[in-house]
């Protein structure tokens, strides 16, 4: 018996046990009139097709994308290995496991990475931008700390709207020093940590807290306007005078750049020009990034959707 | 004596009095060392220069805009008639004049415009949607009824913005009847209603209630946006349920139609798409109408800046 | 026995008889060396696979497209159902048949829509004008009672040109009353009607009438074009003053309102602008009722390809 | 007394007599109450105030743009030359002038070049697509030698459309040999011979000949579709077969090559891609040509408004 | 036993002898523990699947690409034919076939070609120009001859280059002389030679000498920037002056005609412009011949990616 | 007497003796025949027109651009202020005056930064990439101190281009930190030096050097293909691996991000990709900088051409 044996790793004749995504599951009937479930497990190295015979529930459809333990051993069907599952069950208060086995997770400590953004809004000197920073961080709560930027063309896994904007934030941080006389430094700051916080009402979630597909408020107004209509509303709570939350929500609701990327206005303050091209840095790079991962030294990746285009991934 | 005669129609000789704007103003000195007043008039018919001589003020540069009574001579300089002011006042409370002679104003029946949209309004059988736009008409007052509908493109004068949602909601409600099995009347009418009403606090307005400029929080974040939100807070007071306040803020940050036009986000369901395409026809349609009173029948117009081309008044 | 049962009722041991679409057909040799044909059925719900055993012919490629009469029993291949035909022939004169059942038709009354072009036509005022509709529809005839307005974009139903036709001229009638003192009412309705007759010459149909492809002639000059050549020829014959004949040619010419959308000249009047919009109105309208219908309440819709984005179904 | 002497070259004290265009002319009322004529006089090189005293008539703003005959002297007011006219008449039959002293022609023998279009459309061996060519040569007799190819763009010159169709067409048959495996040289040559005919139409000429503006017809209808039209009766009234009456009509509505430049259609065979090539390399050349005449050798152009750039007159 | 049969015409039950492309090959495993060479082999007219049972090499992976002789016999597997390889071994020197029944040549007499280009880079009249078009040639020696001109779009066949080359020479010669007082015979003429000889670095190449895909500095550089510098280069090292090498390489470096085609300038001088329209034509004139080779006469063909249409193929 | 005092401060009747830039001079003849210069004088503030009286030379059109040293009246002429020279010369060895008065200048120490710029690229760990940012360095000598980076969208002024490269490369220095794991340092730090370098050759300057136009070589070539060859020149002499210089050369030709704002090639590695936005990122915020400096707080600037629009100076 081997424990949450990677699938990606899995031989035929393996008998395992552990941990593991429900991606789809449906109870059928066979051939010979008994019920059985047909199911596919994954985890964050891939897929298996699995099934489980003379079972009738209670796990079913309504339980995808939750995790479940399974016992079960590896076979084979017409050349691809299959699991026969002999117990299963849903995860349970008290069960050890590590989801980032399961799921993608971003690459850095989330830890530090929040305390890294608490320390640069504490660091607004202006006392009404940090005091609508600090709400917001407030409000968002834990959401900040693990929901993905995307739904897939960057930062599209756990954790990954907090590097993004903790990233952007030192960038940021960085270039109000260059630009003194031209940026707000609190502004910047400010509008930089805002710009992506209403991705946590735009998007639906899996169970396991990845991006299933947009919300259908998100799909109607977008994280632009929801984003800078809650920074109005807190602004309004907070007292911060309305010339600075006008800013303060043109910030987010240019930070797309142009129209034809999403922008409900054009950036048209240094700051708001500045955001929306930090937003660029940190998304592009985390593009090359994590293309790179997939690229051989020395060759070209395939076309790249989001870039329109292939890369380079020189030695 | 002559009283508030057109500009248009002043001669060398005319001994004037009337009501005209001060469109500019500014003191100076002459040769002799004298202070005189340096001033432009207007009325919807034209521009005169204007000296006064031996004047140092009450009236100057901060009055431009505003609607003054004179008295003078039209004398001649440098071949174009120039006035020779020799009585001057700011308007009074109970001075009568005719404004739709000093500024272009709306060639409809404004009280009847407006009950048209009243009625139009309290034909909304949904509860919700009418509630909201009746909120709307009480808030926005006397404003709705008076203001521009842009500083020029088209319904560029008083009663500008009436005109065209009244034109707006009586082509919609025809609509909503060709294609009841596809649009929700009550929400394809109060967005038409709704959609332009944030313009208030778009623009800036000279004295006489013309539009001049953008404000900055208009510039900043557009009527989309602004009248986005405000219907969200009212929707919020009413009561509201969310899913219909999405959609109607969706109406408004969609009614542009493309994001290169102007649209935050691009309209997603039947009604948002069929505002769009109303307020195009009703647009369109006056501009046409306004080139086409300026050119004679058989000939085509000069450029239209909006509309990229010129365009031929056939007989 | 069952008779005309739709496919996608049909279950495994199912025996029937009925009128089906030959929508494809090939004769063949079975392993045995004997032959067969190859088919497939088709009704307005579906398609289902057929084989006719021992048959060779007279049925076959040729025939694709047109009804045939069948009688034969449901069985399965792996793990579809399959007809096995045990008698068949083309429809001959005398067989009665619901074409509704067996191809997709407007959801409308052919008769009275009709009847409502008529109407239309016959209140225009200006005689030359309506003379031209009336000697266009005689022309057309029956084709444009039958015809679809597209292969498969929107309208692209049995009767699909008239009810798009229909539609936009109860709309056009609305509109020259809404907008008199811009817009031509004579010139506005003719245009409507005329807009799309030559797509009767643009495309290549089904035996039963659906759109399949374009015709050599339509890809080569397009239904504007020909459209346009048609109505100058009609007006000449009817002594029409040349000045209303351009008109009528340029609304035609440019009801697609675009040059990247097929205009070939872009609209320069009154009625050619708000014709290119009313098509656009009726258009967009179609799409998304067709696209409703296949949506559920409260979810968006696949991606939309003449709308290039998804839909939302509202409740 | 000087004759026809040049407008560049007159001096203060010339005294001249000959003849020249009548740019512009007004009827004035003097200081002293008398009647003069206000006008400008023209030839190719450029253009002088005119002023003739005691002058009431019959030559007046009517007869613009018609060539006069003057006798004057020069002198000078503000700095600048000014005719004095003594007598003027119009001109007159037998009157012998040089027409390309008077306004821009064609750098081309007009008749080796129609001489040569004969022969190029003679030797289309298809007795169909030459027949087209004789009788549109025969239908649009002198206007084809004459007239120019555009306003200003290129070519806008007398004779201008002639040297563009018999350069293209010498183009053309080196091409139909060069490609004789891709296009059918008969279908190629007529299709260049035909392409620009209606410009005929299409434009507005001056009493000499240059293009003032677009007609009603030409601007609502374009000279692709007005050519179509009429190649379209020519080649009913012939017997033309129908098939390739479209080839041709699909030659002229396509040769624009892309709808954004004009054309109705894309083009679609090899002949009408070719054209839309040729017609694109002869314009091109013309404007360089055109424009390198006025740059000095080894600098570059002002920027050319039909190119979209600067263009470099290397040595 | 047949020789070298066309695959496409091979049957089951064939005996055969002969040369082909080994398409793909890796060395495999049987049921049985056995070694076998699973491959796939083909010729211009097809691929076949193809087995050598008992096989361990030394034919592999690595030999992709290359020709072989086989004998075998073709049967059946799974409703398609494949092919029993018995003997194999790689094509060694001495042996003789057929390389244009392998992979795709260009229908065109090779050396009458080159011969061509050489007789017209004889007849530059300019020392220079003619200088630098010989070393060129001495440079790029037998890869001119024989490599394509692309992957797919047009010309993607052996001597591609070549063919596309010299009939842009005669072109080009034939342009020179009807546009002589516009354009330099001898820039325009060596420009074209010169404009496309540095694909031979930016391509990868498979061993019979088809395009495969980008070279590193292919894809990083583009032909046009290499081409440019390695015509600098040679025209430093013979002398040329600087104003012809920088004239040359404007001419390499703009003759995509613009930036979204690939240009790194756009032309600016007339031998540029005529240059990137005489690749325009050559190049579309290809696609229209190789795409009308696969269309039936009568009808359109399938839609073409590099010209975003379909083409018509007319009788 | 007044020495040097600022065009701006010039008053009716000021004496001054000073520094001025010949803007413009055109020698002669008044009309009482007596030659005389007809100048225009500029300093960083202002211009003024200015004559001098009986003067026939040396100075004349051929010293435009350069610095005299003039003595003169300030007189006033049709309400502008004029001066009148009584003794000029061009300016010689020995002469001591303040070049910033006369033209623009960086605000930035010239020394400071060169300084800054040596010391990053002395960090460049890379030999290859370290040898040839100094190798550049040195050829560049002066120039690279002084040019400006651009005639007037952004850093217009002396000094502009060393302004522009050190602060984007104490931009990039932190990107290569924060991007580690993706970025290569010591390319992007090569890259971002090199990028503009051979601007030193694309434009012409004026005597003061500031840019008064493009080179030939410079707009026929552009400084993106001619800063590649330099430094592939530079790499191959100093024996640096050719996949490093293509990468640079690559850095070059791609950093204007896309083909229609100039790139030669699309950015395809992480380092071209991450300049391009560097350069982006300064560019803008220079532009800002020097809009802002022209525009009161709270307002919005005059459209910004670079940008495609207003910006707001915020308080």
């Amino acid at each position: 018996m081997e424990y949450d044996k990677r699938i990606i790793d899995l031989e035929v004749g393996d008998q395992i046990e552990g941990f593991y995504v429900l991606k789809t599951a449906q109870g059928r009937v066979s051939a010979n009139g008994k019920p059985f479930l047909n199911a596919a497990l994954s985890d964050r190295t891939g897929v298996i097709e699995a099934k489980c015979w003379d079972y009738s529930g209670p796990i079913g459809t309504p339980d995808e994308g939750k995790v479940i333990k399974i016992r079960g051993t590896v076979s084979e069907f017409r050349g691809t290995p299959q699991l026969t599952i002999e117990r299963l069950r849903l995860v349970e208060a008290g069960d050890s496991y590590d989801r980032s086995g399961l799921v993608p997770v971003a690459p850095v400590n989330i830890d530090a990475e929040f305390a890294d953004v608490e320390r640069i809004v504490e660091s607004i000197e202006d006392d009404d931008y940090r005091a609508v920073c600090r709400e917001m961080l407030l409000r968002k709560g834990e959401t900040f700390r693990t929901i993905p930027a995307a739904k897939s063309v960057h930062h599209g896994f756990l954790g990954g709207l907090l590097m993004h904007t903790s990233q952007m934030l030192r960038l940021a941080d960085v270039l109000a020093d260059l630009y003194a006389d031209t940026v707000n430094r609190g502004l910047l700051l400010a509008g930089t940590l805002l710009h992506d916080l209403s991705k946590a009402e735009e998007f639906g979630f899996s169970p396991l807290g990845l991006v299933t597909d947009y919300s259908v408020k998100g799909q109607l107004l977008g994280h632009l306007v929801m984003g800078a209509a809650e920074v109005a509303e807190v602004a309004r709570e907070l007292g911060v005078p309305e010339a600075k939350s006008v800013l303060l929500q043109h910030m987010i609701l240019s930070h797309h750049g142009q129209p034809e990327f999403g922008a409900a206005v054009v950036p048209q303050c240094a700051e708001a020009e500045l955001l929306s091209l930090i937003d660029m840095v940190d998304s592009r790079m985390e593009i090359y990034r994590e293309a790179m991962d997939e690229t051989p030294l020395g060759t070209f990746s395939k076309r790249i959707f989001a870039l329109e285009k292939r890369i380079y991934h020189h030695e």
